[in-house]
């Protein structure tokens, strides 16, 4: 069978839904590996019509039991969910740190959800690329929303869960300083606030603070106004507010208002995977020089790193010559 | 006065430890600006004397208290110290979140502390190398012992602090358990383990907890054993046990035994520095093509992604052609 006929007979097997084929893309653009780049295209055509949900949070805040049951609700209402989990993992193990172990069992048996994680170990740039791939594929293969789940502890996690429709912050209360700390950075990307855990008795000066802190940091801009909504998976409360929320903002988001969005991720997607090629073909490089220059750069005999780095870099032939950059330029946004 | 002999009279006096030079070549490596680049190509020369000590743990694992007692500790024993605060930023505020409210305002005033934040937004692979280039200033400044701290939640985090002699991984009692899990990525690179807040009764249940995951996780290779340090900020205890573990390892770290960490040091940021620089030629490049690109990919008419950035690193040169890639071997490894 030719590859054509292959990636066309993968693709018609992804658009019936069918989760084995599902899960063979999904691997094939988490390796990042050339084979059935051709599907993986074809994907890329196909997709647009999920609405995309990005929700992240700090650790504790929440964000798995909310995510779980703001799926079951959703499936009640008659949507197929998609949930693609970006987990952190050992830089060094390779071990996927959350996994499918704090993933909802009760789910698993349900064709209309379809959970999958992506590690992040190792994938600079290569992360957003599959993760966005992968929900692609599952837009294609008919999950009319796809939740991107991220613990939000990186500018990686960050970006990428931003690459959505809508972006959902969870807080929640009771969590030390230092943990607090780390949401600041979260602040500015969401679409809607949610509070988890309301039930606790604290719960309403986690909701003031931050309402307090939006009021003095976000600028309203255009025709969204940010709530911030208060939930309890304890209690099943927050979630029919939350839904209408998440609602209103897919009419913005797929009309014009959404439409300099969509175009900010188009061109993130490019810059993403170009970033994954440029320094895929350079570690293949440095792997080469390295052992050679390593030993003279920890005796401090050879040029710095950064001097070092530069003449490697222009005998790449990489901006060395204006031409290049010309001849790049018009082959390629004409 | 020309170029040279203005890095000449500036490294005279960060070698005099002047705090103003030193502050100013700092912030010239933290905006990776090509000023001051052969003042830099300098310190690089003269560094290396110094003992590099990298100190990583989860939020809330009182990683910032446990410096600030270290460091107050080496100071009686007549240790000069540097810190260089490695500072998770918002990615779109740009603001730094810990910065200098945590520093210990006691030491301000001591010129035998030079405490430094440095911000990680937006700084792919300049924040390795801005890092370290900190660290040889400050080496070269006369300081000889040198802290790394960095909260450990990003690959990228983990990756900077694992580039001293002496790593060492703070834990706590009592925090929870999604934290707990992103702990599970920095276990391995401990050469020194600390348990800090020893004075909480839930303390040994952490200690016998990491105990037993070290046994079972992390394998002795060579001459060094990890140890786990009990450690109390309130009650002042630990801290003889740690600094005598330091010393140990600092002995290790210098000897044949520490050669190919160094090695693995200069290869990493000879790495980084590449990195660096062929994403800021490819940003560039980007900025150009991603106007025009970028809403076709929002349209889905264009090529995806991925076929696009491949044509876009073809078009600029990169490994296109094989001679390249022998040429740069050649006239580098040399």
């Amino acid at each position: 069978m030719t590859p054509v006929r292959d990636s066309l007979e993968l693709i018609e097997r992804v658009k019936a839904g069918a989760p084995v084929a599902i899960a063979r893309l999904i691997s094939r653009a988490e390796a990042g590996s050339v084979q059935d780049r051709e599907a993986l295209a074809m994907v890329y055509k196909l997709a647009g019509r999920a609405h995309v949900i990005g929700i992240t949070g700090v650790p504790g805040s929440g964000k798995s039991t909310l995510v779980g049951t703001l799926a079951q609700k959703l499936r009640t209402k008659g949507h197929r969910i998609g949930i693609v989990a970006v987990d952190p993992s050992s830089p060094y193990s390779g071990g996927s740190i959350l996994g499918d172990r704090v993933r909802m069992s009760e789910m698993a048996t349900d064709p209309g959800v379809y959970i999958r994680s992506m590690a992040t170990r190792g994938a600079t740039g290569g992360m957003a690329q599959a993760t966005l791939e992968a929900v692609d594929i599952l837009d294609v293969a008919g999950f009319d929303t796809i939740i991107i789940e991220t613990v939000g502890v990186g500018q990686d996690e960050v970006e990428i869960v931003r690459a959505s429709h809508t972006t959902i912050v969870v807080s929640a209360p009771g969590l030390g300083d230092e943990i607090q700390a780390l949401k600041a950075g979260m602040l500015e990307i969401a679409d809607i606030h949610v509070v988890s855990k309301c039930d606790r008795s604290d719960a309403n000066r986690t909701l003031g603070d931050l309402k307090q802190m939006l009021m003095t940091r976000v600028a309203p801009d255009g025709p969204w106004t940010v709530p911030v909504i208060a939930t309890s998976a304890v209690s099943q409360t927050g979630f029919d507010e939350l839904i209408a929320a998440i609602q209103s903002h897919r009419a913005l988001a797929f009309g014009e208002a959404g439409r300099q969005r969509r175009i900010d991720i188009g061109g993130f997607r490019l810059r993403k995977a170009a970033e994954m090629l440029l320094l895929t073909r350079l570690n293949a490089h440095l792997d080469d020089l390295v052992p050679a220059l390593a030993p003279r750069l920890a005796e401090r005999t050879a040029p710095d790193p950064y001097a070092l780095a530069q003449e490697l870099i222009r005998s790449l032939g990489v901006g060395s010559e204006a031409t290049h950059e010309r001849n790049a330029r018009s082959k390629i946004a004409r």
